[in-house]
């Protein structure tokens, strides 16, 4: 099989929530990512090849792998009967609140669409993205699947059925992200937040969230830092998250606009007014870390926007 | 007295809450609105001299009436020892939905600060307002109270401190507004909400919000449409309002890009693209209440952004 032709997609590292978007905002960050390298095959169905970068834990079964179900459905909703063999390259670390499984989902249906030629619109290949991380988590959101494929800033108003709201991103806006050493499962951060939010936490919510858009149309930095607050979440699932009020804090005392979980956690980012800034405020947060718990962690600086999910090789 | 120079404001409606946006957004409404004469008197503090269209319910007592205790709170803001005698007229219905209480507490301090030529920011003047409205429903919201001051569309990200975005409005956004004759008391509204909301309903609304405001900045009418719903508050409140659901599935029918409660209610919009449209969806809105109910009602048409508080007349 290996003189069939293959095509590599890459799909970004990504950062969902963002303070007060909890399962609606993401954005996309540049540098870290999955790649999916994808070819046809004889036998119908998908095949995991093998999978690096994940230290032998996740599953070869195509039907468990949120990659292996992306491709799956994005076969059958096209009514492709040949046989696809992924492999795919983990970049990023499991359960690490950057939207690893997202990134697995969407660069295996970026591959298989460009290997099939079948110029599907980006709404069917994110709805079939978020099939595979059902897998993964349990649940269907998009606000990592949507930012990845697409890139940029997004608002994922509704997952059924499907509408992204593409936002604008002011000029300088950079962002620090810190990954501790460290696994967060999503479905027991979820579990922390119990099934109802108390009504004035709510309005708190969707007034920031509405400020936050608001901001990123208008170039208005300091409404966004009043509006990156997130009343429902993090104040639960902090506590899965050693030294995160330490590297919170860090990060607003070095100047960033604000600062809260990625996703799940144990991801921090910050989002600040340019790269430099963003450079001082990752060094803070990785200062008050280190200062905080003995664990290892490592920390990156993106310019935003960042460019989404695409083929990196065809051969 | 009253050879005492006096100054008048004009107040307007205001529509709040716009579906998504409970206790956060709000737009005004031209035409109808509340207005306020105010004339300094010798023995200090705030008298209010008459009130005209209420029927005589509204307290003469200045410390129990909205737009007396918002001028109060002006005064004692600036440190204003001198007098006020003031004198409202009520063109709006109490207990409509559309802002009558906010409008009386900004025609106030808007009348006040000019007679006492104050020039205190919006912001103070808002604050003393929402002060004046707690007397009214309770609670200190600024949903209503935010736009009647400013005009046009915003959404009020929090009132302590007050901090109000003020919002773009697509060119051709129009608003029908159905006024049933009927009263819903603010409190009663606010009982059957609840202290909490489900999670998924508050992700929906925050959701909307961000969409509803990405739509306004970028002239995004089926966007729009799509993020006015509402999650949390209509579907409880929708039973105390006699043919609600008439009404709204007639404007919807009719064209409207979306309709709701004002405020809470019994008052409805409609968010329509162009007047001739809003027009239409009014006769349809009208109609259908009348199919419903026996109750009689009005109906206004308002291009928007709609102007907020001004002074009308200084003799």
């Amino acid at each position: 099989m290996t003189s069939e032709p293959a095509i590599t997609a890459f799909a970004p590292a990504t950062v969902s929530n963002v303070a007060c978007g909890f399962d609606v905002l993401g954005f996309a960050v540049a540098k870290l990512g999955d790649r999916v390298t994808a070819r046809r095959i004889h036998e119908p169905g998908v095949r995991i090849a093998r999978i690096t970068g994940d230290d032998g834990r996740l599953p070869l079964d195509a039907a468990r792998n949120t990659a292996g179900v992306a491709a799956s459905a994005l076969l059958t909703a096209r009514g492709i009967s040949a046989g696809v063999e992924i492999s795919l390259h983990k970049g990023l670390p499991l359960a690490s609140g950057l939207g690893s499984s997202a990134a697995s989902a969407v660069a295996a249906v970026v591959a298989v669409n460009a290997l099939f030629d079948l110029q599907a619109p980006p709404d069917e290949l994110l709805h079939c993205a978020v099939e595979g991380e059902r897998v993964a988590c349990g649940a269907a959101h998009a606000d990592n699947a949507a930012p990845c494929l697409y890139g940029g800033f997004v608002l994922v108003r509704s997952t059924q059925p499907i509408d992204v709201v593409r936002l604008p991103v002011p000029k300088d806006l950079a962002c620090a992200v810190l990954s501790p050493r460290l696994e967060v499962a999503t479905r027991a951060a979820r579990a922390v937040l119990g099934d109802a939010v108390p009504l004035a936490a709510a309005v708190t919510q969707w007034a920031n969230v509405g400020a936050l858009v608001s901001a990123l149309y208008t170039d208005d930095y300091p409404l966004m830092g009043r509006a990156l607050h997130d009343a429902v979440a993090e104040p639960r699932r902090a506590a899965l998250v050693p030294g995160f009020q330490a590297v919170k804090r860090a990060a607003i005392e070095a100047g960033a606009l604000g600062c809260s979980l990625s996703g799940s956690g144990p991801a921090m980012f910050a989002l600040c007014r340019g790269a430099a800034e963003a450079r001082r405020v990752a060094g803070a947060m990785v200062s008050a870390l280190k200062g905080a718990t003995t664990g290892e962690c490592s920390a990156i600086v993106t310019d935003l926007p960042a460019p989404g999910a695409r083929i990196v090789a065809s051969v």
